[in-house]
This record gives C-alpha cells, structure tokens and sequence, in this order.
C-alpha cells in the first residue's frame, strides 16, 4: 500500500501495515459511521466529544447549539476529529498479540464555520444522506433555529484511515499453543423503528426510516 | 437527579437535564464499551485515539505500546477519555429536534503510568474482565513484552456520564406535524466467533469466546 502522508501529523507512526491514505477508504468510513468523536483543547486539556458528523464532497462537517462552548471554540482552533468502527475482538495464543479488528478515520484541521446563508443547505444534505427525502416532510426549520445552530467543517486534506482487519498474527512459535484463538465479530445493526407514543397511528413508518444502516 | 459535579470541568454544561455524576451509571458504561476515544494534546493540538480501556474499581485502565508518542505524552499531560454508546436515530417533527440516543462517560486527568512490576496484574484483570479464564490458558506473558506494554489510567474522581434516551420531544405545537417520529434504535452485537485459519481442529470454542458481549 502506498503511504504517502499528506502531513506530518497525519502520518501514522504506529503500526505503519494498517495505514492508509486512500480517499475512498477514508469516506468509506466516515461514511458508514456517523457518531464522531470531535477533540478540542480547552485551557490546554483535551476535551473528547462525541457528536454526529456528515461528509460533502472533500469536507466532514458536524452541528451543535450556537451557545455551546466547544462549539465557539472549534471555530477558531485546532481540532481532530475521529470516527471508529469497531469490527471485532482478536484473540491470539498470548496476551501480546490480542488485539481489536476495527476502521478509523481521523481528521486534523482548523474548523471554519459555516456562514448563516449556508446553514440550512447543509442541514438539509446531512438529513438527506440519513433519512433520503425526509427534509421535505419535516416542519420547515425557522430563522431561530438556523440562528441557534453552529455547523462546522473541516478540510479532508488532513485525513488518514487505520484499518486492522483479519485473524490473529501470532508468531509461528506460539501457533500450536493449545488455546482457541481467531476473531469474535462485532457490528452495529439498527432494530425496528418505535413510533413516538404521540405519533397518529395513520403514519406509517417510512421508507427512509426502514432503511436506515449504519456500520 | 442531583448535580453535584466534582470539579468545574467535569460539570456537563450544555443539556443538563442528561447528565449524571452517579458512579454505578459511570461504571456501567464504561464496563458495557471497552473501545474509548482518548483526547491528548501534541504540540498544542488535539489527538484523539480509539483505544480500549477497561476498569478496576475507582480507576480505569488503556494500555499500548511503550513505543508509542501517545502513550509517552499521556504518563506526563492531561488526558480525556470519552465512551460512547450509541443507542438510536431519535427522529421529530421538525430537523431542530432530531437527535441522538446515547450513552456517554468522559474522565478527565492527569494519566498516571503502572510500574513495571504491577502490569501483569493488569493486563491479567484486562483479559479476564472481557474473556473469564482466559490469561491461564495463554502461552504467558515474558518479561520483553511486559516492557514492550505502557500502561496508564486515570481514577474516576473526575468523571461525568451523559445519557440521552427516550422519543423525540418535539414542543406541543409540533406534534400534529404529518410526518413519522419516533427511535430508530441502534445497538452492537457479537457474531459466531470465526476460528484462526491455523487453528487445530480439537480446539473448540470456549465459553468465554462465546459469552462475550457488548453494549
């Protein structure tokens, strides 16, 4: 696989065999996984949130209330922002070579926010990739509430994948050790939908609802 | 639900009403999801690194490799450790309500670093928590890849769950809105556990490979 890190700090400097730099992988992965988890550094401590975030062509973006702190702050600094799925637990013959199966993406990059005439385009495309055609069904969204939300968004230029995928590695010493090894496999699935108790019972569930996948 | 949050950052600031400081909720989380995202802060910028973590008693525990620039940062700097599970696509009236079911743990400190002669122990507790009797049958641990593992933890004093769960509350006037609402839920589930390609064919599954969950 070539390596050819956009920037030093997007390098990966551990286990160099599961990086990647691939575009399609990276939003492959942003793709499948909406919940991100966003860092930001608040008086010199990290600060670790998990919020949603949707891709658009080359930039991932995520929402939140106009108030919050992480939010204002994003806006003029640093942050990284990560998304994991997590595939599976490796059990090897020894503790040393367990290890997890997943695919992560991780995004370094100053946040710029999204100006108030942009906002709703870009909510509008969040909800459409989740739920297909919902936007148009929904109470149309309000001045206040365009006003109340910030959208922020970062550059792909800064994107790097790690993806350890596959059976255990143990060394060949180890291979007739007497212990089950291989992988127990993980993944998200999406239940049945549960209408809200106030829901009127002549709305059905939807298409875009019974659709929904995530993983 | 009372609020008493042990320190000034630790206090959840936006959404108040889903947060909690009680220690059985925070220790049910963490011991329901051992993949964290754990924030660090390299040269003034944020890192955020999936890892997995696990607890003992009023500390919770990550480990990796000696080698690692995270790991050395995190035994002398600040560290956030975030666990989230997601639960569910909570979906309203209007796109403002939209939000996320969840289940959130954030631990704030100063990472402290486990002495060479206390990390068998843990890694011990590691494996047994996720994979009961497991270290025993393992080819055992040498004293290189003891050294080759960093070991860090954080206790809990500084510690805060969020959880968000339930139907959309969309406000009375938007109630009557024609369009679905309700919970998509979401959750993680373990598969058939796929045995190594070289794995001896006597070896069956054992119970602790089958009873894993998550979640």
């Amino acid at each position: 696989m070539p390596h050819a890190a956009p920037s030093p700090r997007t390098r990966v400097r551990r286990l160099h065999d599961k990086a990647a730099y691939d575009r399609a992988m990276i939003n492959a992965i942003l793709d499948a996984m909406p919940v991100a988890h966003v860092g930001h550094v608040v008086d010199g401590v990290p600060v670790v949130t998990p919020t949603l975030q949707w891709r658009e062509g080359d930039r991932v973006y995520w929402h939140g209330s106009s108030a919050s702190r992480m939010q204002k702050r994003a806006a003029r600094e640093q942050v990284c922002l990560t998304v994991t799925l997590t595939d599976g637990m490796v059990l090897a013959r020894s503790g040393f070579e367990h290890s997890v199966n997943y695919r992560s993406v991780m995004v370094f990059g100053q946040a710029e926010v999204v100006a108030d005439a942009a906002k709703t385009a870009h909510l509008r495309a969040m909800m459409d990739q989740m739920f297909p055609g919902r936007w148009d069904q929904l109470r149309p969204i309000t001045a206040q509430e365009v006003k109340a939300t910030r959208i922020l968004s970062l550059p792909l230029t800064e994107a790097s994948a790690k993806i350890s995928a596959g059976p255990p590695t143990d060394p060949p010493e180890d291979c007739a050790w007497p212990v089950w090894a291989g992988v127990i496999p993980i993944r998200l699935i999406v239940g049945e939908p549960v209408p809200a108790p106030d829901l009127a019972p002549d709305l059905p569930v939807p298409d875009h609802a019974k659709g929904y996948s995530i993983g």
